[in-house]
């Protein structure tokens, strides 16, 4: 039954348009190429502007076994590359196809000029390694984006003019696609790159805010990292609560949940003798402060609840509002632990460190009375296994 | 001439994947098909998942004028959606489409049973409202994602099976060309969202760390407004040099000029009586101190250039590099002016406030001394225009 040329590249648009990796893409149109056109194989020179060479993409098959070491990619000035780009093949052929026939037949006429016999000649010899009979190029704007290989067909009979004709309508189809999909990974890389400038710049203004009190140096990224490693095995245990957005949210709130310290004096964070009542005091106000500072920004709506929270306590006796059990949500309790611990484990102004395992135990004695107890079980695990 | 459907259909395909904009790709779809096909007018009916309702897109034409009051937008339950959403034409005609022609000869004939009958009836009043004579859906994933109504050919004859198809086959791809627009939308809109994020946060940040210099309530965000308007002037006379992305790195480092003083104690920083030698040295260090938190951040590395030289000046006097005339960058240059009059006009520990008038005589005086000369013409025009 002969393929139905309008159907199939209905079929091929409409799946084109919704793959936004140009990989797959190509992967997934030279597939079904190769099986509903019954061919032997067929490949794709795709233009990488970064390399500046075109790159094949083989969809598995007999080629990848062929191809000859140095072909994996082809740049600018590669004959057969220069061939298309100077859209030497509509002049000769008054088609923008070359096959391996038309080719043969022009170098036997008298009808091509020297230059551009040569030039022929060595795509030619080209396209027999590649061990394709028909090149189809995918043109967008005018740039050559990339290059269709054919095979043989299965039944050995030359490529119809109607079926060339369809390929071509694909093949410009697919530089559309291509070109789609590339500017989808432009902005997903884009809103990549703004990610990381927004966690960076966090994390430079955290560390310059946290400088100022000389005894929790490199504390907020210890407390961090504590942090996310505790909800991960959480998330082991809980898919749902533990999502990708919870872990976003997290992490922000673990770099900003001592943020609040900037609206106390340097002379009361670095005092080293006991603390007035006052003093005291207005140190538990850092939460509240944090939690004021970052309220006009609404996206960070749930990391604030972390830092407003991260000096509850299950027993009620923690602060700023002396929430109990369930009320304290998850991500302040998570933060919570990891600060304690951390903050345990480093000199402060008031005491020297303890012991590692001195912390552990105090952490897991306190469980359900300063520290959520799923939280510290995690912690538990966690320690037991020697993470931290 | 019949047109080639074939063809349409490819260059309607090709040129509908790279326009990202869901509303322009409809007028412009229906704009195609109404000139080519030679139809009286043609509109569609589209989700729009906010108002959950079909709203209806009309490429200018003479239907606007004949659209009854409360048609703009058909809601789930109307009639006409219902008929589609539940896949009834299918049901009677063997056929996603209905007709005006086939729906009246279905309610004539007796196949139907009752409930159709009446929502089929519902169904025609409103397409005769709407000047229909064929109705086209188009379904992503068997939802109802737009509805293709069809007005009149221009010779007046009755839509050919084969024409009808051609839409059929236009709608499908219109509804994953919609999809990947909205897509593209919604990626858009997060990128946004992101840059906000960025924003928002390190404007509270900086004024959590402002907040600290009891002098300076206020004065990062308005040096980063004077700075914006300076810029967007000189843009007007030189396009080249204050693009957007110069404008961004402006915003940037205008809001993070002062971040170095994080790093000088607050007594030095709140001190009333006059400064030591020492002092003052240690306060002229804060763009040093800035550039050298903000390192890190490779993206941040044009914003960085203009918070360390913001106190460069033409005469080689400035610190921290004593740069002279052209070798201060721009971006520098922009933020020292803005800085120096919202310094000079606010009250500051170790003096009161100057006039406005006074310290913009000041500026203008120290043009190519203190100030980069076309920063300075510019602040003036702005100045002299009441800007500030």
């Amino acid at each position: 039954m002969p393929i139905d040329f309008k159907k199939e590249l209905e079929n091929a648009a409409r799946s084109m348009i919704l793959v936004h990796d140009p990989d797959l893409l190509i992967k997934t149109i030279i597939r079904a190429v190769v099986e509903k056109a019954r061919i032997n194989h067929a490949s794709v020179l795709l233009y990488d502007p970064k390399r500046q060479a075109y790159v094949l993409k083989i969809s598995g098959g007999s080629l990848a076994k062929k191809i000859p070491v140095g072909f994996a990619s082809l740049d600018k000035d590669d004959p057969l590359i220069r061939f298309f780009r100077e859209r030497n093949s509509r002049s000769i052929f008054k088609s923008d196809i070359l096959t391996l026939k038309n080719a043969q037949r022009a170098l036997q006429g008298s009808d091509i000029n020297g230059r551009l016999e040569g030039l022929l000649k060595d795509a030619l010899y080209q396209i027999k390694l590649l061990d394709t009979v028909a090149c189809i190029p995918s043109y967008f704007r005018d740039e050559l984006l990339c290059l269709f290989l054919l095979g043989e067909k299965k039944d050995g009979k030359e490529y119809l003019g109607k079926e060339l004709d369809f390929f071509l309508a694909l093949a410009s189809n697919m530089a559309m696609a291509i070109r789609n999909a590339q500017l989808f990974k432009d902005l997903e890389s884009e809103l990549n790159k703004k990610h990381q400038l927004f966690m960076r710049t966090t994390i430079a203004l955290v560390a310059a805010i946290e400088a100022k009190d000389n005894y929790t140096h490199g504390h907020t990224t210890r407390v961090a990292s504590l942090s996310l490693q505790i909800a991960r095995r959480l998330k082991e245990k809980n898919k749902k609560i533990v999502n990708e957005r919870f872990m976003e949210n997290l992490h922000i709130a673990s770099l900003l949940h001592d943020v609040g310290k900037i609206g106390i004096s340097e002379h009361i964070l670095n005092k080293k003798s006991g603390l007035t009542v006052g003093e005291y005091n207005r140190i538990k106000e850092h939460p509240l402060i944090g939690a004021t500072i970052l309220k006009p920004i609404k996206e960070l709506e749930e990391s604030i609840v972390g830092i407003k929270y991260h000096h509850e306590r299950p027993d009620g006796c923690g602060y700023p509002d002396g929430l109990k059990g369930q009320e304290i949500p998850l991500i302040a309790s998570i933060i919570s632990v990891a600060d304690a611990f951390d903050a345990m484990t480093t000199d402060r102004p008031y005491r020297p460190a303890l012991f590692r395992d001195k912390a552990v135990k105090e952490i897991s004695r306190l469980s359900n009375v300063q520290f959520n107890p799923s939280v510290t079980e995690a912690f538990m695990e966690l320690c037991l296994e020697g993470v931290f």
